[in-house]
């Protein structure tokens, strides 16, 4: 047992691969690992009700700190009890720093020590986040995981600055560490940053993994480089987090993304992809991506993705789904969406299969014959 | 039992009020009357799946003609196999003619005897519809009961020009009584029309009425006139219509519409304005309408109607229906659109209660006397 709200119990090491199943424990219940987390942005999982989503096997979401201190503003939802009640969801929920969006809208020169000035995406006005403020949020909004305020460094960085942005990140998950105002109920992970350079990898998460805290994660990549430079840094980063604490790779992702990260032993994944594309009437299958709105589908009466076992594909015909999203029916984005989270839940679960049979290496190379087959 | 695939099943007449309770059965299983239908427009509830439209408990739901001739068209909901099949419905649907949207984008030179030439709202393409096209169209579709194809007359109309609209409704209803090719499997319903004119509206239940239909309706009203008129065009309307047959008030409405029809011997009412309203964040209660959107909601942690038992209302605060509104998230639509629908069945439930109990009178002032109070 852990002095942690929120710990990990390893289950099983694939021989083939190394990737490791196991369970993360929260105050709202427990997920199995590598698990994906649907993110419910502005405290809902765009068009999907919570019976939805937990029926799908979702365990913990995502919700965005910097949406929520907009609006409805962080008080309101300490009123309402916090995200949970608020939202109704039972299981558990992670909330993000807020930074990555204020640093999406901030300029350099606003970039402070004290932290980060920038202009609200709503009304204009002017906004200061700091470690602290970000504490203060997401201690009212209560989730079971959260995050250190880090600086995101873009990509391309150069050197010099993306080592004096992760040497920041760390003395900002210091003032996160005093400012976190519930440690006993609320997890608080840190984050590892170093842009694209081993060595600042290596420097940043020797320095944030020697704050003892309930779990770490990856942060700055999948943010625009190759995908070769993504796996390096994966490849660099994991083996010094340590074992016995819940691995987190943000903003990822595409189903092969997961795949690589989970081989090398990441535990937790989020990404905006499945409702996005789910808005855009664009499904994911394990032949690629289908453009659902495409005149092909116009007559197919099948399911979208045959084979997949989800209450859209199970119930309704790709014609009439198409149908949905051309008359720009609500009905059909809710049944992509559902289709999209439902498929990468399922990835997670074949995955962590594969990894108790000790086979993830060569259920990633099946998998991957028909993902880089045709794609719309 | 009837010769006609659909047909009434009577059960009590409410000595209070001289309403009536009954049952009508289709090939896709009976409803209870008065009932109300919600609108499918393009084979989807808006936001809803069919599965909660089902489980709030509707029997029937509508779907329009014109959209679905223009989308997806109805060649391929027949290569479906028909619109339950397409849109996953199990229960009973009936499919407008399509002349009230037609009759909207027509100009008055362009409605002759043949039928009506008007251009296509989605890209202007011109089109004519006719009669013989909407059986074929409705044919197609496959709908438990389909309508005439009828002139839909603009309020307010002249006196000749509203008599020869209604004798011209008569003449088509010969064509699409005519045309039909399912009249073993697909109830036609005529239309009586006549505008505001009580002789003309006699005329026309008189000349629909003497053709052997296993339902009517009574169209043309609630078009925009006083209510009073609205109320003596019934009145002087469903005297006329056979008791055996369904008795269906066209494009009604709002909660006292629904129950002023209901008292005078009406069975069937379909309105947008549950989906309507709940796309613009507004809600039905029995003390009036609640714009959910407004600030006085904001930190109003209980449910948008209390005492309401829909699931909306048993699972989500107020606060947060708010939230999800101004943040443009569509579950929150689906909350408020759930919510109407639900009232408005609930509504029809409680007015059949009072019709089994003799008590439909006393119930209604009961009721008024809330609905009138303060509304938002």
């Amino acid at each position: 047992m852990s002095n942690f709200p929120v710990y990990y119990e390893h289950i099983h090491t694939c021989s083939q691969t190394g990737a490791r199943l196991g369970r993360v424990h929260t105050p709202h219940g427990s997920f199995m690992t590598p698990a994906f987390m649907p993110v419910g942005t502005q405290a809902s999982v765009k068009g999907m009700s919570p019976e939805e989503v937990s029926d799908m096997g979702a365990g913990i979401i995502l919700s965005n700190t910097y949406h929520l201190w907009l609006r409805p503003g962080s008080e309101i939802v300490a009123k309402a009890c916090g995200l949970h009640s608020f939202m109704n969801w039972k299981g558990s929920i992670l909330t993000d720093s807020g930074g990555f969006q204020v640093f999406s809208l901030a300029k350099p020169k606003d970039i402070v020590e004290e932290g980060v000035k920038f202009q609200s995406h709503i009304d204009g006005s002017r906004l200061f986040l700091t470690p602290e403020e970000s504490m203060r949020i997401q201690n009212d909004l209560g989730a079971d995981i959260i995050m250190a305020f880090d600086e995101c460094c873009p990509y391309p960085a150069e050197y010099s600055y993306a080592d004096r942005s992760q040497a920041r990140t760390t003395r900002w998950l210091d003032r996160c560490i005093e400012s976190h105002k519930r440690p006993d109920e609320q997890a608080l992970f840190g984050i590892i940053q170093g842009s694209m350079y081993p060595d600042l990898r290596k420097k940043s998460a020797e320095a944030i993994t020697a704050r003892d805290l309930p779990g770490y994660a990856i942060g700055g990549i999948s943010v625009g480089e190759p995908k070769e430079l993504f796996l390096q840094m994966i490849d660099c980063t994991v083996p010094l987090m340590p074992e016995d604490k819940p691995r987190y790779l943000m903003g990822v992702g595409t189903p092969d993304y997961l795949i690589e990260g989970a081989v090398r032993g990441v535990d937790m994944f989020d990404c905006v992809l499945p409702t996005r594309m789910g808005r855009h009437g664009t499904i994911l299958t394990d032949h690629g991506r289908k453009i659902i709105r495409d005149k092909r589908y116009a007559e197919d009466f099948g399911p979208m993705d045959p084979g997949c076992g989800c209450y859209a594909c199970r119930n309704f015909s790709a014609a009439y789904v198409r149908h949905l999203i051309k008359a720009n029916e609500m009905f059909g984005l809710r049944l992509c969406t559902y289709h999209n989270i439902y498929y990468l839940l399922n990835l997670m679960q074949r995955v962590r299969d594969a990894i108790a049979n000790d086979c993830l290496g060569d259920w990633r190379e099946e998998y991957y014959k028909n993902y880089y087959g045709n794609q719309d």
